[in-house]
């Protein structure tokens, strides 16, 4: 217990928690130039961001429903209600018990309640799953259920200075759990082994229990997976390590990379790390106000290509961070997006090599006034354990 | 890292890995008969069952085809293509990049290739989401998508000794974690250090990185709401604590209960300890082959109902575990679903004196050939903490 550091709460500079209401309300307001007549979410963090609710998502189906001049409808099981009591603001609750048969029924009542019929229902596609839109087709047959994407993007996007207080704090608790395993990396030590230590120094530097994934740990021929899972594979001398990491700080997030090497070390991967480090400071350049989402995504990309590398460096340069893993806006070629102070994302380009190593180094930003905040400042460059 | 308990692996009565092969014809052989042509699976524990492949699902959509006699289909992230490198058995891949503009034509190639038109294609309702529906609808728009849930469950609902050895380990490790914050369960103590503390001795005693879930770590009024998240409340004398948690080992899950008290306890509370307790006892008594569900849900509240809490446990009696926190077999009143040896589930009662303090004892269990093994074994009783 000694080595355990107490979070203390983000200072808040709005009066008090953040005002659920006025998020509502600014959802709201964007719904008819999106064509929209209603919102339907089911949890995750856009019903988190506009209701401070959270549920166990499982096999119960939880739906809360977004309407013009009247408090959200709120489908939910009896044994969750209880998180109702004391919310700042009203709802309409219709909560069912633990027989699946009887769940329509609630569903078509709370789609009266909310006036659905015949109205466009935006959905968020990364969240509301088969279950829920069956029982709300179900429910409300003359209603059209589309994608409201963009809505929650452009609701969420530009973080106030209270979230990205938590995301500071967040990448600050990422940083001191790398430092606190940075002993332990060595030949011989697995990754699945470093993975569960890294988790363990996160915790101990306070981070949130909900990780926002679990850590990317990958040496040698696994670092050019850039999604590989932690493996029984110890490192091995001439090994690259790619670790992604991030830790969790009152529901915001932080998502870093950084890449080490087993000496000896080829010229070659030696290389291409200085590549992905200099592709990585263009990135970080090239994120400001106005700039596109493609210009960062190209200037980090060319420093790539031009070194001979651009088939190797295989997704795009970054997304969006803040409640989520990943969320707008992505930073990809070909994307218009015009960045905006407040929007936070990774800057992360890689090499892979495939079969022999891979090399990806990630930061965080906060786009600002007239340049980028960059919120990770833990050494880039490649850090040779000899 | 003097504290990390390596995790040997499951011993295999197989001759090698689980033959994902034969998990797939026995799911295709139980198509017909289900009124099914395909099915059409996003990650998660069903893939990951069938195929052994797992991906990070956020906004890329990934989606595999199981179809009769020919290879499964499989659209997913070009930058997630190595992890079909080495697969035991034969795949056919339709890679896509980083604009999502461009997925629907692959999504259409795919679909062409697992010959879905006119076809009735059979989906996960906890899993699939919106987002991977609208690209298969519009990618096969004469095919129906229709849930696949009974198939599903079929397919996975009896473990194999395998599996079951992997579940006795998540219990294990669980309860060496509970064994080592009991110290420092005590009055001042808030439910997210608690909570906390938990996650890192979980850890400690060789759990998986990935969490089945949060602990719930709730006392006194909080501990009347099952699914609370731990908060900055402090324990206090009388409060009951109700701490809900579970490991994970090789993917497969533990989920316990255990209540305890800070002296003085109210006689009250006290009494519904032991009602629980015996609920819990009925509950596992009534668990074997060939009764019902209904009939274990009905043996541990029938006590509870005898003792006149009845209204106050307010959910079912228990729900499958294995590869998720939540799966088939549901332990619920009017089910008529038969156990079978290999079924495992939890058997969890529980009061909830809203505002006032809940109890719950949670155990696991494997029906067996004559009974029910319970995996679980840690003292049921109320602890008080004086």
């Amino acid at each position: 217990m000694a080595d355990f550091a107490p979070t203390p709460p983000v200072s808040q500079t709005s009066v008090d928690k953040p005002s659920y209401t006025s998020r509502q309300a600014r959802l709201l307001a964007g719904l008819a130039g999106a064509g929209l007549d209603a919102i339907a979410l089911n949890p995750g963090p856009s019903l988190n961001y506009l209701t401070g609710l959270t549920f166990h998502l499982m096999e119960r189906p939880v739906v809360a429903f977004f309407i013009p001049n009247a408090p959200p409808v709120l489908v939910l099981p009896e044994l969750e209600t209880a998180k109702l009591k004391n919310l700042p603001y009203p709802v309409q609750p219709f909560p069912y018990g633990e027989d699946p048969g009887t769940w329509l029924g609630f569903f078509q009542h709370a789609a009266l309640a909310a006036g659905l019929e015949n109205k466009a229902v935006g959905v968020e596609p990364t969240r509301l799953r088969f279950l829920e839109l069956r029982l709300l087709e179900s429910a409300a047959s003359e209603a059209r259920f589309v994608s409201a994407e963009e809505s929650l993007a452009a609701l969420r996007m530009c973080k106030d200075p209270d979230e990205i207080a938590a995301m500071r704090k967040a990448v600050d608790i990422a940083q001191r759990a790398l430092h606190a395993i940075r002993p332990i990396i060595r030949p011989d030590i697995t990754e699945r082994h470093l993975a569960s230590e890294l988790t363990l120094e996160l915790l101990r530097a306070g981070s949130d229990n909900e990780f926002p994934f679990t850590p990317i740990v990958s040496g040698g021929p696994n670092s050019a997976n850039p999604h590989a899972s932690p493996s029984d594979r110890p490192l091995r001398a001439g090994d690259l390590l790619v670790i992604d990491w991030g830790a969790s700080y009152h529901g915001y997030i932080s998502d870093l990379t950084r890449t080490f090497a087993i000496s000896p070390v080829e010229d070659e991967f030696a290389h291409l790390a200085r590549v992905v480090e200099e592709a990585n400071a263009a990135g970080r350049a090239a994120a400001r106000p106005k700039n596109t989402a493609d210009q960062v995504d190209a200037a980090a990309r060319s420093v790539i290509t031009q070194a001979g590398y651009g088939e190797f460096f295989t997704h795009r340069t970054g997304h969006g961070i803040g409640m989520e893993g990943h969320e707008a806006p992505y930073i990809r070629a070909g994307s218009d997006l015009i960045l905006q102070p407040g929007m936070t994302f990774t800057i992360e380009p890689g090499i892979y090599l495939p079969g022999r190593n891979g090399v990806r180094i990630e930061d965080n930003v906060v786009i600002t006034q007239d340049g980028a905040e960059v919120l990770s400042d833990l050494p880039r460059e490649l850090q040779v354990i000899v």
